[in-house]
């Protein structure tokens, strides 16, 4: 019991699987584990036994080599598990609970917190609000793409399951609570998704189709994604998407051939800053061409909803203004049509219970809509460079055979 | 009674009082009048006595030929008036009422009105959402810088103002109704401020300082107000804002010593596109300073309303990317601290019967804010040169000596 | 063409079909026409040709004598047509459209219309705020159980279907959208429904059957309806709501053999004032029984949304407190509970275009769900008669024989 | 520092101060302690000694005898302290932080605390959702009108004062942050005031007034406090409000001189259950005369937020139905105008950073509008008394004269 295994960062392109220790009640010095945190006491924290835990494509910023994660990091910052033990602070968690643990990490006694803003934590990370496990510069909490995994302030993080065997059985949609669905959900919802809404996803990665997945939830007319990847938009149509290939001519027109009107009610930029060009600029990097396609697509009075990440910093980029996280936006397109614009980490948080709700009962699919596909941790280092390579899968590592 | 005087645009730099047709119920083709709206009937119009009409900012961005205004067009979009006629299509308005017009042209038939977002009216610009008088690529609606104006959809846009002579002795704050006060008010609001919130205000011009204004009457613990001109900073700290001279230091360092903190809850661009860099900058045009600035010392979680505007073509700018409204946005920051964003003209029917209470029962003196200072219309030509040089005034004027 | 054809009150339990005038622009006397809206000029209305008009419960409140209808008022306020002529005072609305008219007629120039709440209007209805076609205490507009009806400020009020043959091909659900769809919806979201809500509708009337299709169409994770009628009951079981039969025992542990728990997040009450007891009061009214039953069955923080009808008299009330609309409710209960209510008209306009959507698009079968029942305007007395029995049936007026 | 002394209920009408167990970290048995209470471990609660503790008008029900509260209860939820020890589980709060205790116990671990419900936390009272301190059925935690105090869960339900000084200077302010001010400003908020607004509030004791304080800080036009009390009166215009003395005439004929009109935007309700007759029922007890008048006189599509207390049972009630907590309420009246009502317990963790932002500013001087009144421990039982006999003070108890 005393043994661990997960997946860590090796270099750019590069992971593999890890001796690693087994998680104690405090916050052990490690690869990329900030200073301040470091002998943090976790008697609020449970020690789980991960069920499963999901590849993320923020984790491909990583692996990729576009971030300053330090070599050996622990990934894994979608972690469904099973209560093994508690520390003498939890009241409400028991042993056998099987929970979802929200890649936010989160005190549940600062402000933020207070007000549901669980994504921008105070209390976390000594670098700035806001924290996730297994992540570079997020104060170095261990990842859960392992056997077990340390979840702090457990009380307040997890979020229990009513029946193990109900969980087990429906764990492959279930496991998308960590993570992608509150993500693409809050990308719906924040982009204003109603009752006969019609809604543009623009990318069909998990995020996008969890979004379109989302906005279908919440009772949109149309829901159209776009992207440049055909396998993944024929993944958008398996569930009952209109699909947009950008590589094929302007967005306005394909969206006019659909709905009869350039436009949408609702925009969910689920790309982030590694958007790249279509037509003759395909193969370049355009980290603003999303968000100024969403602002040419969305109506007057519309809302973008942008789950996708944007970075601070990112050396890697083409120019010296992506570098330093300057994108070249249209905002006087924005402003003239009145948009809104909501960034930020999702608060898994505000939408994990009636999203886990609406699985349990069946009124959504988010398994198969993301097309979630199970590993064991061994086969992750290669479902990583697979995800890479732009497959329309996601991949759910199942590190104790526990999934049927 | 079937003479009219007005302001017209010149050349850059230049405005005069011209004799221009009385208003009619039609749309009749003029300087900048969009030909889909040549001949338009207005059955539903009110033909107005100008009470007040007041010189904006944005007036200023045509006077200053940032914009491609034909030379003639009669300028005035924040308008106050006496009914004097109406059209057959109008029930509920009547000759005699005193009324505030809502700067922004709408229907009160397309969806978006349905909706509250006047601001960008479906019907009455041919060109786009959204509508103004007296504006540049709005329509051709003949603006109100005169002593008599068309109102078209009268029932819907008027805001009748509930005792004549009460009026009358409030005018110079009911004034700010057509226009600032809640468009500066829709930039507090939509910025998140509440009941003790702390609010930075960026810019001191008349919506900067009706936004603090607002602020204060939303409840704000603190309300800070940044600009480069002295004059303006004095007029805010006259009604118990703090200040910040851009000029003089990081804002962030400024903050600090006035809250204890560098952030605030809550940030305003009531600047735009004009903005301009300080220290070695000072001289440059850099139109993404001020959201640059605002995300910087927004806390995370804050929002930020900009009804400062941006504009979708700016032939003067400094840049070839801002000529095409395109700003270098360090969105990755805002990304990362959880913000929100809020654009556009504010929808002023959504606020102008509440502030006009606030007014009536003197919860809040938005004249003395904003320095209401009147003038004769033929003194406006004057008093636009002197609002250009950056005094602490706002200009009403007053074409028929009504105002005491 | 300048015949018309109508269902008129006679006296307690009948109806008849009548000769009636042909609409013009204006409002004439007739029975129940509130004096001062004799004359009533209606520039601004259209005149339109019924393709469907539907029988309603609150109909029936008149029809049962409960109210001071007088005879030979002409019933209808669930409206869909095709506009045959316009006044001089609509612009946007043309002859052909095929429109849904929300049932509480609204002038779109009042302060409540502007704040969306058109199921208040404060102009056309001399008495009170809010009105309706074909009602008692309504002003006096003209019911549409007709074969011509005016509606007024039609630029306003109706709903344009985008395409004729779509329309006509889908009419059996669209009809629905004049009334209760949009009041069912209306139950659902103010009564708080979201993605994974657990929600329990009082009475499968067809209010109550559209409140449930609703929440299902808000991403509800369970929809329970409880009557005594067990052919309705079925229907809410046929498009997957769990049911509950009011008279087989206590409503909370009927809950809980559902649900494993005696509580729900969301109640609505689509009864009314006019609810029976059950048990050994079944054959009593007991107006505030479903209230009462809601609060005990709806969690602490959870919402009632009150689409039901209270009436403010009821003279053939079975106690004097009823008979002045007062009720016996257990407050204390919900203040423990901190439960919140909505209670009134639902104001149609605030959601019939998103429902629209909805239906155009295949998200929801609102028809199937209600049991959308066709007859002719001769069979219309009968449906009264067969709906006023219970039939699990929302009988569709089609008087000119339009629906195929 | 062991020994410890508080305010007990003896019997109607009687309290002592009497010699009680100094706090330790566990909830021991005592009167009306839950069973189910007894014994619970406290680990993550602090020992606070009381700064200021108020008497509360929800006190005097226990002490007039209208519920089951047992002799020797030790009384007091309205309490502000400074922090002496914590337990093991708390890791922000610290020794010697001065910090407002909010009324309503919480956990900030459950379903309803995560969505800033803490009124009915479901974890702190066996018997039922939420829960205070010193009060009959909510589970038995002890009072704090005592030298010190036992807060369960700090690092969630304590507020800390940013500067200790500071804190001292304001704390007859600060003191009202525990209940009065919250509920006041909930109570304003949950009837839908906004800038601009018209709001009545029945009832001119502290919540009443601190509901009017609320209402001028959110920036209403007018602010209309009604009671039968002149002294209390006399208080409410002492900070510009207007009143009503509702023994003189009906109530909308005084508002109508007032405000032109019969009706008000918005209603408060801070009188609850205890609500007597006016006129010739001036002596008795009417509980639902309050609600009813507000419907009167609340405009159609306005809200009624009611703070004031309505309970599940009451032994003491001049009606059987009263006795059961119900009320005889028109129902129909409120469902004519689209009316909504909220009730409850507030939830003061969503409102007591902001408003203490509002004190600490200098905002608001809710300590003058209340009236706060100090005196010591030993004077606190003539306070009760006082209090009861409607002197229009707010009774702040200051048991270590720390209060200069």
């Amino acid at each position: 019991m005393a043994s661990n295994r997960g997946i860590a960062y090796l270099e750019p392109g590069k992971t593999e699987v890890q001796d690693i220790p087994y998680p104690e009640f405090e916050l052990k010095d490690g690869p990329g584990v900030n200073p301040d945190n470091v002998g943090r006491p976790v008697p609020h924290g449970a020690i789980l036994k991960v069920v499963t835990t999901n590849i993320c494509g923020s984790d491909q910023h990583m692996v990729r080599g576009r971030t300053t994660a330090p070599q050996d990091l622990i990934l894994g910052h979608e972690i469904t598990g099973e209560v093994i033990e508690t520390g003498p602070g939890v009241e409400f968690i028991k042993e056998g609970d099987i929970c979802s643990v929200p890649f936010n990490i989160a005190c549940g006694r600062c402000r933020n917190c207070k007000e549901r803003a669980t994504g921008i934590c105070l209390n976390v990370n000594p670098d700035r609000p806001g924290s996730a496990y297994g992540y570079v510069d997020m104060g170095g909490w261990v990842g859960g793409q392992a056997e077990y995994v340390l979840v702090p302030y457990a009380d307040w993080n997890l979020l229990k399951f009513p029946d193990r065997d109900q969980a087990l059985a429906k764990i492959m949609g279930l496991t998308m609570l960590s993570d992608i669905f509150p993500t693409g959900f809050h990308g719906a919802v924040s982009a204003g998704t109603e009752v006969g809404s019609t809604v543009y996803v623009a990318g069909a990665g998990p995020v996008g189709l969890a979004a379109a997945a989302s906005a279908q939830l919440l009772g949109a007319a149309v829901v159209i994604v776009g992207d440049l990847n055909e396998e993944r938009l024929a993944q958008a149509r398996s569930f009952g998407c209109e699909t947009v290939d950008v590589s094929k001519g302007p967005v306005p027109d394909q969206l006019e051939q659909i709905l009869g009107l350039p436009e949408v009610d609702c925009g969910v930029d689920a790309v982030g800053f590694e958007a790249r060009g279509h037509g003759e600029q395909a193969s370049t990097e355009q980290p603003a061409a999303v968000l100024n396609s969403l602002m040419d697509v969305t109506r007057a009075g519309g809302g973008l909803g942008i789950p996708g990440l944007y970075v601070t910093g990112d050396p890697g980029a083409a120019t010296d203004a992506a570098k330093e996280g300057s994108l070249s936006i249209r905002l006087g397109l924005g402003w003239a049509k009145s948009h809104y614009f909501v960034t930020g980490q999702c608060p898994v948080m505000k939408y994990h219970r009636g999203l886990m709700q609406a699985i349990l009962h069946d009124k959504v699919d988010i398994a198969t809509a993301v097309n979630a596909t199970k590993v064991s941790l061994d086969e992750a280092p290669q479902a990583y460079q697979d995800f890479d390579s732009g497959v329309a899968k996601k991949y759910v590592i199942d590190p104790h055979g526990m999934v049927s």
